[in-house]
C-alpha cells in the first residue's frame, strides 16, 4: 500500500500545461523534457527494420515476460565488453529505464515500512516519482538504498559518482546508465555491476541513443531478486512490446552502434558548447557546470520563490526549461532550472541562451 | 507497501518452464496462453503502417503520458458509438489492458489497508497478479471493488455479468472489455461505463484484435481519479510506445476495423466449435460450457491434487493448456484447466481434443 501523495515531481498539472503550450508554439525554443535530437534518431533504419520484423510470423504475438533472448544477449554482450559479465538470463527487458526504476522500487519497498532511497541534492525527476509511488521516502543522503546516475548525472551534466565511495557503502545500489555511453570524452565507465553484483540494480535504456518512443530499457536485478522482479514486470504489463524488442535487436545487428554513439557524442558536445558559450556571454556569472556528457545543464539561480512563476516568465520570453523543484528530493532556498541542449540546433541554442539570460537577469534577480 | 507474496498466479517458474518447453516443441499443440490467431493479425498492414509512421519527424520521440490525441479520439469515438460518451481527455493509453488493471489497483489500494477486490470463482490470471501486487486481497465475492470481464468472461468463455445486479452494487467496478467485441453473435454489450460513469474503471485493448505485441490498451478511470491514475501511469513507464500508438491509430484509420472484428468472430467461432465437438466426441461428459465468444473454454475436471502434475501429463501427451489454479482466487477441490482454441487450426484442435481426453480419462480420473 503506497502512502497518499500530495505531489508528483513530473506531473504537476500546471507545469504540464506550460510544457504543452511550449511544445505547441513554434516561437518557443524547447530546452525542456530532455529529448534526444530528433535528427540523430535512426528513423529510416527503424522504418525498414520495423517493417521487416513485423512481417515475420509471430512478430505481433505475446512473448515471455523477461523479453526476447536476442535482445537480452546483446545487452549482456555489451556489458561484458565493459567488464560486467552477467548471464543474459538475468536481464529483464523493460518499458524504458523508467519501468526498471519502478520495478526496482517496488521490490525494495515490498514488505518493508519506511524504506528510504538516497538520491543526492538533485536527480532525474521521474525517478523520484517512481520511488515515491512505490512507497519509498526519497531523501538527499543516508537512505537504505542509493540511486546514482553513472557516467553523467541528470540534471547536473557531470559525473557525480565517486566510485570508491559508492562501493564502500552497503545496501542496494540503483545504478542508472541512461547517459553512461554519452560522455563527450567517450570514457564510458566500468559498470558498478561489475564490482558489486550482489547489490547493484543495473538500469539501462536505448531511449537516448535509438528511440525513446520504442520504450525499451532493461533491468538487471541482483541474482537473488531476479524472480521477484520478473513477477513484478509481468504483473505490470505482461511484457515489453515484441515489435519494439525485435526492431531494436535487428537494428543493432545491422548498424555500427558504436559509430552511432560516437556521432551522438560529437553532436551533443557541440550543442552543449553552443548553449554554454552563449549563456556565458549573455549571463555573466550564471551558476552552472560545463557538461561532461548527456543532454542538460543544471542552472542554480539566485531567484527565490515558486519556480512555476519563473517558468511562465520563460515561456513568455520564448524559451522553455524544466523546473528545478521536480528534480529535488527536498525543497531548496533558490530556484534551479534544467536546460536541455539536446534537441535544439546550435543557432537556436544561442537565441535560447539570450532569452533565458533576459529572464534570469531581469527584475526577479534583484528581488 | 505491498505485502510479501508467496505466489504469482501466472509466473510460477515450474509452470513457465513447462509453457516454454511446449512452445519450443513442434509436436505439442498449444492451447495455453490465450494467444490470438497469428494469421488473423494484420501483419502486412502493420508492417506498412509502422514503416510509414516511423519515417515521420518526431515519430520516435517521447510523448505525453496520457497517449496521443489521435488514438484517444478513436477510443472515445468507438465507445460513444456503443452508448458511452466520454471526452477523449479522460482516456489514458496504457501498455495493454494489463497495465490498465495494474494502475487501477494501485490507485484503489493507495492509502487504504486491507483492500479487497472480488473476481468471482475464476478470472483472468494476470488480473489476480496485478491486484495482488498492488496490495489488494483478491476474493471470490463481496470485495470493496469488483472486477468483471464484460461480454465474454475469461476463462469461462461465456457472459457472466448480470448487468442489473452489477449496477445495483456499490463500490468501484473494474470492467475489462478485452473480449467484448469478440462475442460470436456480434452482440457487443453496452459499456457499463455508460451507466455507472462515476465508479467504473473501464479497461480496453487492441491485443486480441490487432496485435498483443504492440502493447496498446487503455484505461478510463472515473473523472475524479483521472489525474492520480495518470500520475501512476507516468511513474510506471512515462508513456506507452509512441510508435505502437501511431501505428494503431493509422491502421484503424485505413482499414475497416468492424470488418476485421467480424472476420475474427467467424474464425474463432469455427475454432471453438471444432474443439468443443472433438472434446464431446472424445470425452463424453467433460464439464465445460460452449463458448459464446473469446478465446477459451474452462474445463472443470473430476481430478484432484496438483494441477502442475496434470500439466506435465498433458505436455507428455502433446497438448498444452493453462493450469486452473492460476485463475482462481481461492483453492478449489477439483482441478480445472483453461484450453484456448484461438491460435490453433480446426484440424489441430481435433487432435488436441483427443490428446486432452486421453489425459483426463486416463488412470488419474479414477484415482
Amino acid at each position: 500500500m503506497a502512502p497518499e501523495l500530495n505531489r508528483s515531481a513530473t506531473m504537476d498539472p500546471r507545469v504540464v500545461e506550460l510544457q504543452k503550450e511550449a511544445a505547441a508554439r513554434d516561437d518557443v525554443i524547447g530546452l525542456a523534457g530532455g529529448l534526444p535530437a530528433d535528427e540523430l534518431l535512426p528513423r529510416a533504419g527503424l522504418a525498414r527494420t520495423l517493417a521487416d520484423v513485423t512481417s515475420r510470423e509471430g512478430a505481433l504475438q505475446y512473448g515471455w515476460a523477461e523479453g526476447t533472448e536476442q535482445l537480452r544477449r546483446w545487452i549482456a554482450a555489451r556489458l561484458a565488453a565493459r567488464g560486467a559479465h552477467v548471464d543474459c538470463e538475468r536481464v529483464i527487458v523493460t518499458a524504458g529505464a523508467q519501468q526498471a526504476l519502478a520495478i526496482t522500487a517496488r521490490v525494495l519497498t515490498a514488505a518493508r515500512s519506511d524504506y528510504s532511497i538516497a538520491v543526492g541534492d538533485a536527480t532525474y525527476a521521474a525517478a523520484i516519482d517512481a520511488f515515491t509511488r512505490a512507497g519509498a521516502r526519497v531523501v538527499r543522503d543516508g537512505g537504505a538504498a542509493r540511486y546514482v546516475i553513472h557516467g553523467v548525472s541528470n540534471p547536473h551534466g557531470v559525473e557525480l559518482v565517486d566510485r570508491a565511495a559508492v562501493l564502500a557503502t552497503s545496501g542496494p545500489l540503483i545504478v542508472d546508465e541512461a547517459y553512461s555511453e554519452l560522455r563527450f570524452d567517450g570514457r564510458t565507465p566500468r559498470p558498478l555491476l561489475a564490482d558489486a553484483p550482489d547489490r547493484v540494480w543495473h538500469v539501462g535504456t536505448i531511449s537516448k541513443t535509438i528511440a525513446p518512443g520504442l520504450r525499451v530499457g532493461w533491468l538487471i536485478p541482483p541474482a537473488a531478486d531476479h524472480d521477484t522482479a520478473l513477477e513484478h514486470k509481468a504483473a505490470a504489463d505482461l511484457q515489453t512490446s515484441s515489435v519494439s524488442q525485435a526492431a531494436v535487436a535487428r537494428l543493432v545487428a545491422t548498424v555500427d552502434y558504436d559509430a552511432m554513439l560516437e556521432q551522438a557524442r560529437r553532436a551533443y558536445a557541440e550543442r552543449a558548447a553552443a548553449l554554454c558559450e552563449a549563456l556565458h556571454r549573455a549571463a555573466l556569472g550564471l551558476a552552472f557546470r560545463e557538461p561532461e556528457g548527456g543532454f542538460s545543464i543544471w542552472i542554480e539561480t539566485e531567484c527565490t520563490g515558486d519556480d512555476l512563476a519563473l517558468l511562465r516568465t520563460c515561456l513568455d520570453a520564448g524559451v522553455m526549461v524544466d523546473p528545478g523543484s521536480a528534480f529535488r528530493p527536498e525543497p531548496a532556498d533558490h530556484i534551479a532550472l534544467r536546460a536541455s541542449y539536446s534537441n535544439a540546433t546550435p543557432d537556436r541554442l544561442g537565441e535560447a541562451a539570450r532569452r533565458l539570460a533576459k529572464v534570469l537577469f531581469a527584475p526577479r534577480r534583484t528581488a
